[in-house]
This record gives structure tokens, sequence and C-alpha cells, in this order.
């Protein structure tokens, strides 16, 4: 994250905090919170807006490529012509639109009719996940990590996640290898947008799919997490907190190990335990 | 929440617990997460697809048509002519859709259009909030509520909330009266649900917009938070976490009073102190 870039990522406010009766004027700081809309295009094509997210700025060709992958409008780093802002004469120009050139044709009329098609039925949650499975195949047998080493990610990811929040707000999503070093390491006001951003830098560095790296994120876990993980090919993920029960039931049909309530040295092993070496 | 709803609101599940270098089998319980789908009509159309929400079961009704009201295709309660559940013959019934009747003719394609517009534009954030600007304006008065009382909603929402979060992963939204009385809790995997269910509540009572309610979440304060309150009509706001810059900004634009960090006998006032009586 450049200075400017953590800059704009947290916003100085004047605060009135109650304190023992009294209202006590003071600066605080906000986890800066801005909407930030995706263009896709290839070489035929005109850009078109494809979604707008509330996000953090910082990161933002990453959480834009990876919200491509994510949602598989991308394969991989081979299809990324390019990555830019949007620059409107006479705007005022605050750098919350992005857009994706793709090299390869993208057929965005499919997209629309995937997005209208995942819409028309819910009925137990059989179409969403049939809808993830399209998309890729259960992840490769991925790396083993040592109980160990498991237990210690999220005090990692605490202490190098501090250096940026100073409030409070900011969802942290790490991405680790399997002896335990941390390689990446995104922060946003939405979880979604923190695992999209380590997609991207993942595509953008030829990275993706990540052969055996451990996903570790500071809160919950949802569905939409480990649909994120499992495009990306992520075999191990680790939360702070609770998955919901559609979580561990994507995890188990794709093959991935599951991981919650993971601090304080314990943790709850949801789905496919194989995945972690229990040395003594 | 009936028995049986607040039985399928949890999902039971055996979980390895990662233990003293040993992993040990025992029962958990996980929030349940299942997508929903929202339709609505009137009497001349078919029902139309409007959205799918991964949400917890229970209180479906509420946030089907919470959710109508928040996105302004349903005013009041006189616009309401029913809810129910879509039973297909032969699918695998699992009260998944639901279909919100509107008396008044909706115009679907309108809705379509700002949808549509608001995703066209996302620079500097004044579309989304000029979005919002259509459908509500600021808030009234409100009430007032005394600095001890507001210090003790947190805990009178955390001990109602422990009767049915036992997994660790449910978001609880309250609304209260000016003295501190709960007078509707709703809890979803989803924050944003917690508080349509709340408002769909409170349209299916003919309670909105709510004159003189205070609304207490659980976790963080966004944007949307904040705009779906405001389109309620609710004009305090308190929180036990952090409010992004995009949900004080939002509190400040409507006139609501925003109250951050809420917890331990402390608070954080962003906006609109003016509603707190700051008796000794």
């Amino acid at each position: 994250m450049t200075t400017a870039s953590a800059r704009r990522a947290v916003t100085p406010v004047r605060v009135q905090a109650i304190e023992d009766g009294h209202l006590v004027e003071r600066p605080d700081r906000l986890v800066t919170e801005e909407p930030m809309e995706i263009r896709l295009q290839d070489r035929r094509e005109q850009a078109e807006p494809i979604a707008v997210t509330m996000r953090t700025p910082g990161h933002d060709f990453e959480l834009a490529v990876g919200f491509c992958r994510t949602e598989g409008l991308l394969s991989d780093a081979d299809d990324l012509a390019e990555v830019r802002y949007c620059v409107d004469p006479g705007a005022d120009q605050e750098y919350n639109v992005v857009t994706v050139t793709s090299r390869r044709p993208v057929d965005l009329d499919a997209h629309r009719r995937v997005v209208a098609a995942s819409s028309s039925c819910g009925i137990c949650g059989k179409t969403t996940l049939d809808e993830v499975a399209l998309q890729c195949a259960a992840v490769a047998a991925g790396p083993v990590i040592a109980r160990s080493t498991l237990l210690r990610l999220p005090d990692v990811l605490r202490e190098s996640q501090a250096i940026f929040d100073s409030t409070g707000g900011l969802h942290a999503a790490g991405l680790f290898s399997p002896d335990g070093e941390l390689e990446v390491l995104r922060e946003d006001v939405g979880r979604h947008n923190a695992v999209d951003k380590l997609v991207g830098h993942g595509v953008m560095t030829g990275r993706v799919p990540f052969p055996s790296s451990v996903l570790m994120v500071s809160g919950r876990l949802s569905f939409e997490i480990v649909q994120k993980a499992a495009v990306a090919g992520i075999a191990v993920i680790g939360a702070v907190s609770a998955p919901s029960s559609l979580a561990v039931a994507t995890a188990e049909r794709f093959g991935q190990t599951l991981v919650g309530f993971l601090r304080d040295g314990r943790g709850n092993v949801y789905t496919h335990p194989e995945r972690i070496a229990m040395e003594r």
C-alpha cells in the first residue's frame, strides 16, 4: 500500500466521545468506504459496467482484476491486456472507475444470462452451488500445514494488519506459505473485496491458481469467501470466527480444508483435516 | 422466532477440534446460510424475481417485505396485498422463494432502470448518495435518548441475542424505544438482512416510518445500513463497532444521530449529538 492510498484508506473526522457524563470532542479516524465501478472490455467492444462495489480505496486494480477472475470473466494473466482508471475530462476525478481490458473476446451477454439465471431460482441453494461448479473443479491436493504453524497464522495476520488498521473497521485477508510466511495481505471494509484483491494480485503476478497457499481471514466465513477461494484454487482456508453452514458445505464439495474459530491456540476443523499435520 | 425456524437457523455438524496436539471430534452448531429469492408482483403481472439474498432462515416474509420497502418498491402497509412462499409442485421444497404482492401497480421496468443507472456511474459516490435521496427526505426530529439509556443498549441486545446465537455467526439488529425497551430483535448471517427484517416487521404491523425508535446493531456500520435506516425514518443509530466514512457522511446528510463503538459504558457520537440527553 503506497503512502497516498494508505492515507485515502482512512478518513479523519471530529467525534464527540461520551465520557463521564460529558461529550468530549476529539479527532478520530474512520475506514474509508467509497463506491468503485468495475468496467470490462475486450478489443472489439466499448467498456461495459459490470459491478459497483463499496470498497476501501487501495489496490483498486487488483480488486477489479480479482473480481473479474472470481466471476469467471478472466481466466489467467494471459487474458489481461490492461487495467486503468477512467479519467473523465471535467469530472471531479476521484479514481473510482476502473476498466479491465481482456485480450480474449468476452461474452458479456453470456455473463448477463448467467446472472439472470442464478437469480431466477434459489430453491434449496442447488442453483447457486451449481453456478460455482461451472467455474471450477475440486481444488488440487494442495499443501500440508503443521498444526503449530496453522495456530500461529491469526497472530501474524493481526500484527501485520495493525500497521494500517487504526480504525477498527477493516477486514483483513492474508495469503500464507505452508510454512507460515505471510506472502500478501489485503484489507477492505468488505471482506469479499479483501479476498478479491488477493486473487487479483495473484492473477497480475501470474500466480493464480494458487498451488500451495493458505488463506487466512480476520472475521467470519460466508459462502461467498469459500466460493472465491475455490475459483482461485485455494485448498486451505482459516478464519478467526465462525463459518456459516453453506461455507462448510461448499468447502466439503470442492475438497477444501476449512478451519474456523482459529484463535488462542485452538481451532475447529470442519472439512478435510488430512491437510493438517498433527505433529506433537 | 418459532421453534421450527429457530431450529432451521442453526445447522448441527461434527467438527474436529484442535486440542493439545490432537483432533477431538465433537458436535458443533453453525449459523444456517441459504439463498432466498424475492419475487414481486402486482395484480396485473406475473411474479418477477428481483433479488437473491444469502440469509439465515426465519422471518422470511419480513425480510422480503423489508427489502422491497428499502429498495423503494413498496411504500407502506396499504400497498401490501400478500406475502407467500412459492410452493412448486414436485420441487424439493425448502421455502427459499418468497413472493410479495403489491396492491399498487409496480413499475419494475423503472426499478430496473434505477438499478442500471446506479451501476453506470460510481464516480466520487455522489450518484449512490443521490439515489438514496430520491427515496427519502431527511428524517424527522425523532426521539431524545438519555445518555445512560443509550449506554445500556448493547448489553440488552447481547443478552437477548444470546438465546438464539449459539453459533458465533449471527448479526443482530434491535429496535428500541427511547426509554431503552427492546421492541423487536432480528438476527441474520447478513447484517443488512437483519435490518431489512426489522423494517419488514414495521411495514407489516403498520409502524413504518418508525417515528421514535432507536436502531442498535451488533457489528460495524456501513453505508448500506444507514441508508436502509434512513428509508425507514429511523433517526438514531447505535453500533457496537466502527462506522465507515460513508456511513457517517450518509447519517450527516439525512440528519441521523450516529453513535459508534457503543460498549463498555462509552461511545463515539459522529453526527447530531442533540438527540442525546447528557444527564449527570
